[in-house]
């Protein structure tokens, strides 16, 4: 098939390669290949969708199509963890030109198996349908399994505010690519497919987490809507955070010169961060980064608001 | 705001304007706002994606944004019911250009929540992008509430083919405004709309229907599948096919004269249709349309292959 575009393979063959490579899971009561899947979840369904647009969220010069198929799937799945559910389920929409190459489609399916395979999720069904450009839409099937829904809403005054996972390295990728440069290599693989701490959102609800939210536009817009959510203030330490030798070298380069502004404003990384209620509380592995404070809904830093753009990445 | 793009809006206000309209139902236990929906069902979940791209499923020219809305919901909600499944909320994820009127989003957002409360389903989530096209992802979840899946693999020789709802009309409106006239309004607005027999689906389930599928690709190609999946031939009666007045108007003018064509191979009406046991269980207000039959697994016409392309709708 080499060389060939998927107009000549047609869709329910396309279908057949995608599939094929679907991961099974426990719940999975039936998969791909009727009108729907049917999942058995032992407690609530907890749901959400993202979708990836080509030359908005990824550029094919930047990310291979199994970068692409990994990062829908991590994207998405990352913000199920952050209602301390457990991912059991993923359907895909995936439009594309009919002039992409087949081996396009196979490196995307091996990248959302492999994806797929990491945060324990089953691909259960899709669609497949032609667009000018790519548009990749993941919808994430979540157990609750008996957990309350761990929301944006539950931070309390004298709570301490801790994070797992990674902030600032897909935003230090993004800024180097979009110079020109390909290096550092981690920086520039962390844009690519972002390392999503699977498995941590549970731990941090059983651990008596009292909000929690994925870090996808920035830390301090995500914040900002927990803060909101809450009706609490969160004030950062900025000796809390830990600013790694790549994100250095990139702020240095090209970003400023503060390395801390990636971890403050970078998206794309889906770090999950969450309250408890005390620092004993909080999991191992996690990073404490502040506290939340009685008043005004803001995010500080030192007690200062930052003067940074933390409206995060919008669209329009 | 008349005249506005979306893009002096900005993204957080164009989903409100959007999730403003979200129907609650008692089956969702958190709705819009936080990292994921999250619902309450009581039996297995059934789960089912559909997208709609613009100028490859409708075009702006011959659907207004609500008939987009309504549509998008529609033939997603459909294959949930095909499961016999009960529909319980909807993800929507929309892409769009950021040039895109802001009357566009608002007609698309009332469309969306009609057909939602047509279909008894809560808007509980979405995600909203940019692109050259406007690209929309609908996720249906329903709760199949201790009915097992009723899929396309359990017909049996000897079993009755019935349905309900409507064939051929979508695909009649799509001949009339492919050859420019915007009438017989009846068949226009069917394409632009389809009539999901809503809650049809699980009145079969109970009647002990043994497969079901939703007719979205067509009669002919859609009974396909189901013959496959049951390892069946089916026979349909000529004679059992209604075809009404719009339908023979516009196969004279423009459909080569039989009318039954756009019955056997239109799509986009989402009938249900399902087989069953014995006549006496057929619900009332179904259709008989013919008899399983046991070998090869093709769909007969009075006993006969039809020649016609039975492969309905493809992509590629």
């Amino acid at each position: 098939m080499t060389g060939s575009s998927i107009g000549e393979l047609g869709e329910f063959a396309l279908i057949d390669r995608i599939t094929s490579r679907a991961v099974r899971a426990d719940a999975v009561q039936l998969g791909v290949g009727d009108d729907a899947a049917v999942l058995r979840l032992a407690g609530d369904l907890a749901v959400s969708t993202d979708t990836m647009v080509e030359d908005v969220h990824f550029r094919r010069a930047w990310s291979s199509a199994h970068d692409v198929g990994r990062k829908a799937v991590a994207a998405c799945v990352a913000d199920a963890e952050a209602m301390g559910a457990v991912p059991k389920a993923v359907v895909i929409s995936l439009a594309l030109p009919s002039t992409t190459d087949i081996e396009w489609v196979d490196g995307f399916a091996d990248g959302v198996a492999s994806e797929a395979e990491r945060a324990c999720v089953a691909l259960v069904g899709g669609d497949l349908t032609t667009a000018a450009v790519i548009v990749v839409t993941v919808t994430v099937l979540a157990d609750q399994d008996g957990r309350a829904p761990l929301t944006r809403a539950g931070a309390r005054a004298g709570d301490v505010v801790a994070m797992v996972g990674r902030l600032g390295w897909a935003a230090a990728g993004l800024a180097v690519l979009t110079r020109g440069f390909r290096s550092p290599a981690a920086v520039v693989t962390a844009h690519r497919v972002p390392e999503v701490p699977y498995g941590a959102g549970r731990i941090a609800a059983d651990a008596g987490a009292t909000a929690m939210i994925d870090i996808s536009d920035g830390l301090l817009a995500d914040l900002g809507h927990l803060c909101r959510a809450s009706a609490v203030a969160i004030d950062l330490d900025s000796s809390a955070f830990q600013i790694a030798e790549p994100q250095q070298a990139v702020a240095a380069a090209v970003g400023g010169g503060d390395p801390l502004v990636f971890q403050l404003t970078g998206g794309d990384d889906h770090a999950l961060v969450a309250t408890f209620p005390t620092l004993d509380a909080v999991p191992a592995g996690w990073t404490v980064l502040g506290r939340v404070l009685p008043g005004e809904p803001v995010v500080l830093l030192d007690g200062v608001e930052p003067e940074l753009d933390t409206q995060g990445w919008t669209h329009f």
